[in-house]
């Protein structure tokens, strides 16, 4: 099944015809940054050669030859991904997209952007920003590439109003392991012509094609926004307003709960000081974060009031509408939650999606667990859209797995998936096809094999799909 | 390959004992409303049988069967279709879905609906304005079943807000033709945990799975709205203002043209009078109505505002705030462009989508095309997606099919496909095979076959797929 040494000498060879000799590494040469992504649990690996194609044309040549040897192919876009799938394949190739990083078009009639996969949210947003318009993706970490967002389908705080990844994406240039080039969608925001490869590619991790090109919907960018702030007494009472804010029809732009120990952690990291009373922090043990946006001041002040005056009938111990500094440092420090997390020894994160209104009863289950199995559990998340992001404190490898397993079906048992945003990749692969229907993890492999009969994209993620 | 008539017969003894005697009908027996759905071109065909199953379970036996049998299968709900998918296979099983239309649960905490595949979308509407809800797409038939919009991947002129039914489809209960139930998604905004496939049967035309439940987002029901008229000496200037409407950020409920001949010919046919005085009557070649609509009385008016001064700014001949129950007969009239066309006689209804800002390009090239094949083109659109109502009048069978196909290709070659919101069917099934990338086309059929190996849901339908 694995292709013999002097076999991948071969394939290398070749490959680095395809690229050029700058646009390859291998053995010692490959940095220990190709080696891995974010998944605090992966183990690093180091793949038989790293290529950097510059264009459509060079994917296709090296996914062709890739496929043809029986050789397993990784995508890669900034390493940001928290599920390990960009993890290489022993023995494999990781086709690494920094070089395709340009932005095609800006299309302010459509309100439409065409990128290569690597660029990232930041350069993107950048650039978008003269034109006044934005794509409205925050996953939170502005490195991450949008090739990778789109495989893994990212979220982010904004979501509540604007969606996921996958609304945003109109349109894909992919590649197949045969080297077939296939465009999906376009600029256009609906279509019913066919099956939506476009949807089926987003969140699918590497496994089913190579994205080479991204056809983005844009959003008008709105001047005006305010933050608010509501510490509570108990997480329940928190978790319990949101339905209401979502229901007023004030279209919050984010909506977050953040737990004691994730605010203390997290506005210490970024050493960021809310001027929040003492006797309050001595009593919340949860807070809400609103950002409200809109076209006019006005406007802003309006769905604020409207928002401070749920706050306060929900039981709010106060609420404050922050100064735009401390409103942008408290964004901040919560996208930073990962790090956070990451920095204070966290052995595992988690981003189970719920629906909404369960989140009480969800995150009162978690406690149990957590409990019972002697793992600490701090959290915060996408309140709005039931999205709940866990740092797991439990040193013990066995212990943990179990916790997890349990945390994962609590969250199927009410209903809600075993990731929001993150994806399965290596790392919750195992626990993924342990929990799903057996019968739709058979339907998945028979669509992955309808893309990639011989199992060459990302094999050991998501579906555990023996290549060759 | 089709079944002889004796193991036809057995079938529907089978069928019979599955869904009850009262539930099925064949021969003489079949109603003419079972034989078609509302595509102009289509010949309607006589199946072997109509079964009107009333659980998931009785939809389980009967595919399982007919999938045993090698026996088509065609799932029909409201039959309001205009492309001819619910159009039965000769020799096969029209399995209709009106017994099954009960509303499951209106989920008030999440803001979410499960409902049936048979209910209507005027059923769901009536019940879901007294929860202060609103399922927001409406695509002009509220006759039509939310299973049938599910298979269509349906729209409607609140998609330039709210989009189109793929985005409101959370979760569906799906039946594969083995028998097999899965569920997919559920009560949550978002997920990351495996292919879509929810996405990938929403619009797939009953060709992969019988849909048996739907788990639908709602919305705020917003409480204010305004319609404004606006006539313009030509189609340009319409088309050419649709952009800078919708980089405003206003986010109007509704954003269509209407061109000169469907503006009378859907008024008279309502019988409506807008007051608009004769000298601009006599001037105007198309007409944009943009509907606003908020939270507050006040928002409304300042949004009409600025969309009016827009329109000046534009070269609108004049502009009309319409009294409610005026605007209310604009919009119920130009939702009835479909019966006005059919009831001038057109031969043909399309529904070409192009990127927004081609419009103006895509429908001089029509006119073009109008001219040179001799046929007679008239229309209207979802100005705002892009979206296209093209009513054709060209007798010659031959002719058309030669004036569809360069309608097709243009608004393919402007980036655009073939249907928006209508499907594909069995009426634009060639053309599409012809226009569209045999690599896409191929891989559109192993992923059929991923859900179906024996292709035995709709097989005259998008793919042509024989059965057996």
């Amino acid at each position: 099944m694995a292709a013999t040494t002097s076999d991948t000498d071969v394939l290398l060879a070749d490959l680095a015809g395809v690229v050029g000799a700058d646009h390859i590494t291998s053995g010692d040469a490959i940095g220990e940054d190709d080696t891995h992504d974010e998944a605090l649990t992966a183990t690093w690996v180091t793949p038989s050669a790293v290529v950097r194609p510059g264009t459509t044309a060079e994917v296709v040549e090296v996914l062709r030859r890739c496929d043809d040897a029986r050789v397993p192919v990784t995508a890669r876009g900034s390493g940001t991904g928290l599920s390990g799938a960009a993890i290489p394949v022993e023995g494999g190739v990781v086709v690494a997209f920094d070089r395709m990083r340009a932005i095609l078009e800006i299309d302010t009639e459509n309100h439409m952007a065409v990128v290569q996969p690597g660029i990232t949210l930041a350069e993107l947003d950048e650039a978008l920003a003269p034109h006044g318009l934005v794509y409205p993706v925050f996953p939170g970490e502005n490195s991450a590439s949008l090739g990778g967002n789109v495989n893994t389908n990212a979220g982010g705080m904004r979501a509540v109003k604007y969606g996921v990844t996958r609304h945003h994406v109109l349109g894909l240039e992919a590649v197949l392991p045969s080297g077939e080039v296939i465009r999906t969608g376009g600029k256009v925001v609906k279509a019913t012509s066919g099956y939506d490869l476009t949807q089926l590619i987003v969140g699918s991790e590497g496994t089913l094609a190579l994205v080479t090109e991204v056809t983005l919907k844009l959003h008008p960018r709105m001047p005006h926004s305010a933050t608010v702030l509501a510490p509570f007494a108990t997480l329940d009472e928190v978790t319990r307003v949101v339905p209401e804010v979502v229901r007023s029809g004030v279209g919050p732009m984010i909506l977050e709960y953040i737990d004691l120990m994730t605010m203390a952690a997290a506005t210490a990291f970024v050493g960021l000081d809310l001027g929040i009373p003492q006797d309050i922090k001595d009593t919340a043990l949860a807070y809400l974060v609103i950002v409200v946006e809109a076209r006019t001041e006005e406007r802003v002040e309006e769905d604020t009031a409207l928002v401070a005056e749920m706050m306060g009938g929900a039981g709010a111990l106060d609420v404050y509408v922050l100064p735009p500094s401390a409103g942008a440092g408290l964004i901040d420090a919560r996208e930073k939650a990962f790090w956070v997390a990451k920095a204070n020894g966290a052995d595992d994160i988690l981003d189970v999606v719920v629906p909404r209104a369960s989140i009480p009863e969800y995150l009162s289950r978690v406690s149990e667990i957590a409990s019972s199995s002697g793992s600490w559990i701090a959290g915060c998340g996408h309140a709005g859209d039931g999205n709940v992001h866990l740092s797991i404190f439990q040193a013990d490898a066995d212990v943990r797995r179990e916790t997890l397993r349990q945390v994962f079906q609590a969250g199927m048992d009410v209903g809600g998936a075993i990731s929001g945003e993150h994806g399965i990749g290596t790392e919750k692969q195992h626990l993924f096809l342990e929990l799903e229907d057996p019968a739709k993890i058979a339907l998945m492999r028979r669509i992955k094999a309808a893309f990639d009969p011989h199992g060459t994209l990302n094999p050991g993620t998501l579906l555990d799909v023996e290549p060759g």
